[in-house]
């Protein structure tokens, strides 16, 4: 059997496996990062046109991209609609900026933690990961400069907002000095935001793509947090300089995205009822991380620490006793409790115990807390295994 | 700017250049592979249940793949839904083989000419491209077994059921001899039939991949051509050995295919009211087909030599007097006709001069004479051109 080299990289997926797991009915789920079902928008499909049937444009439909792009302008992106294309989902945008960029031994930079499916597609290409810390503010900024002073890093990847798995939010003074950083450098900059619009205490600070001056850059976001998952819409914005070379390689990704959902986008991005189903979903969220803590601070805190998530959809958990965390996950699912252990979320698995990302939106509040007090005792037997 | 090593092979797409140039209204096209407009199918969505909006499988909705694995039965294809992966569109079918097979110089084997996309995605990934003649009946079976003595492809990439561009058919005993020789020699069936319901003559025969006895294989189709191609739905089939491999390359390229599309693909797969649909689609396309060819016999009997195409969206035009045909373009472009040019359906453009592919099935009726004329006035001028 030959296959290419780059399917050595291509891991069995530890999430794909815990979700699979997840689908029994019995098992308390904090592993995914789903929106809660009762809060997916009801949508009309009745007035879509005919002629979205044909096939479409492979940037995607205009109409939405002018309203993906003034939403853009709006938070200080720079931009026109002649940058914006439509992707089936941002994780296309990650494929394809795999494709641009990454060749076998292709040093990028990205935080340690980041997001786990960026990690694989960017390892299955080959990449040499070069990773800085990231701390309550954002990341280790003179880690950063010593990176950028030691490796020529093809692109950096961070999620500023709400990050996952961390949670972590840049404030603004981090992400100026990121963008002087990386314009200083000529990096250029993959920012990913899929957590932007589910702010909990009303706070933002501006994208950073929007402070650089002389870097490279793509932007993407997405609707599956915010509407509807299943529909499969994303969107990248990139420097015109990218531009082309993205579009082609979208073209022979999937020749365009449905148009289906596009066009329902389109029937949100931009309104006034968009507006009012976000200021509820946030209002829901928050409530939904609140009786979370209050869960974990009866069963977690002598076990663990953790920072409020202020957006986004996850709590991520050090602690108190570092164990690698995926030894947890057999005994969790026999309790019928299943998470995500924290080390597929570092470059480096093995160097990095001891952290559990727990999704907090999902969960049937009716079990919230007999799912978390499980997880604790799991957490508990192994200290004393640890112990013994 | 340090792209990666396979972006100096990412080409810039005559065809997407000719498809802008064929958007303004005055253009009679004969450019593209897009279903008439007239034929797309009245859909309803007032039925489809809210909780498609969710993630969904990697693998696709389960109820289709069975839908889907029940009607490759009824070809011969001995497969169950655990080998059936719905894709964004077959041309994601090529981007998830690319990545399984294809490292610079990865030979592999196509027919000539092929479809011009999956030659871009191979190309774009290293691939070094063996060639066999296509003939009348299929692909030259002495080249084929020289080729495969000589090289050691990954895989095999064919088109058996009205070809594009060629609209070759192979015959049933080559499709036998085909599979022979790949189980023979050990290489991989990748199998393309997006045109295998589009049958005027109701003749078929088995898929290729039915045949095979030891050989890994591919099989991927499409409802663009059928149903909605703006749904974005296709479907592989694999051998138990590849499944597991490409499985997790879809996730990392699209996490899963839009759910809406999917659900409107399930209203058609094996039922009733497809069956009747599709005989109505072949009698309205078999109708074009001929207008087209006395059109064509009107104004190119002269110039060029076709086989009247039993199937599929394209008839390809010989030119008697050969010629560079994407010289063509310009002044074709000029009197308001868009068509393919042959060259990029060959690994070897430069060697393969003198051919045309032109799409029957999209042209209005009242401006197909008036388009065929132009361009055989267009060819004539060139012929003139040359002699002088």
């Amino acid at each position: 059997m030959a296959f290419s080299e780059r399917v050595s990289r291509l891991k069995s997926s530890l999430i794909r496996e815990i979700l699979a797991a997840a689908q029994r009915p019995e098992v308390m789920s904090f592993a995914g990062g789903l929106p809660a079902e009762s809060m997916l928008p009801k949508v009309q499909w009745a007035d879509m046109p005919v002629a979205l049937g044909q096939y479409g444009m492979s940037e995607g439909e205009p109409a939405l991209r002018e309203a993906l792009a003034a939403d853009a302008r709006a938070l200080g992106i720079d931009c026109d609609a002649r940058q914006v294309m439509v992707v089936s989902g941002s994780q296309q945008t990650l494929d394809l900026a795999a494709k641009l960029y990454i060749d076998k031994g292709t040093e990028i930079l990205l935080e340690a933690p980041t997001y786990l499916a960026a990690l694989q597609i960017f390892q299955l290409f080959g990449a040499d990961c070069i990773t800085v810390p990231l701390q309550a503010e954002g990341p280790d900024l003179v880690a950063m400069r010593q990176r950028l002073e030691q490796h020529k890093p093809a692109f950096a990847y961070l999620i500023p907002t709400f990050q996952n798995p961390s949670a972590v939010r840049y404030s603004q003074a981090s992400r100026d000095a990121v963008a002087a950083l990386l314009d200083e450098f000529g990096v250029t900059l993959i920012e990913d935001e899929p957590y932007r619009e589910l702010s909990f205490d009303g706070g933002s600070a501006r994208p950073i793509v929007s402070g650089l001056k002389t870097a490279s850059w793509i932007y993407t976001g997405t609707v599956s947090k915010t509407l509807l998952p299943g529909l499969r819409v994303g969107y990248l914005i990139a420097s015109p300089d990218l531009f082309p070379h993205l579009l082609r390689l979208k073209q022979s990704a999937d020749l365009h995205t449905n148009r289906l959902g596009q066009w329902q986008a389109l029937q949100w991005i931009g309104t006034e009822h968009y507006r009012e189903h976000l200021v509820t979903l946030c209002e829901f969220y928050r409530g939904r991380r609140d009786a979370f803590e209050s869960a974990l601070q009866t069963h977690f805190s002598d076990l663990a620490t953790w920072n409020s998530p202020q957006g986004g959809l996850f709590f991520w958990l050090t602690l108190k006793q570092p164990l690698d965390t995926r030894t947890l996950l057999d005994a969790a699912l026999a309790q019928d409790v299943a998470f995500m252990p924290g080390e597929p979320f570092f470059a480096d698995p093995d160097a990095n115990h001891g952290h559990l990302r727990l999704n907090f939106s999902h969960i049937d509040p009716a079990r919230l807390d007999e799912g978390i007090k499980r997880l604790a005792s799991v957490v508990r037997a192994a200290h004393l295994l640890q112990a013994a």
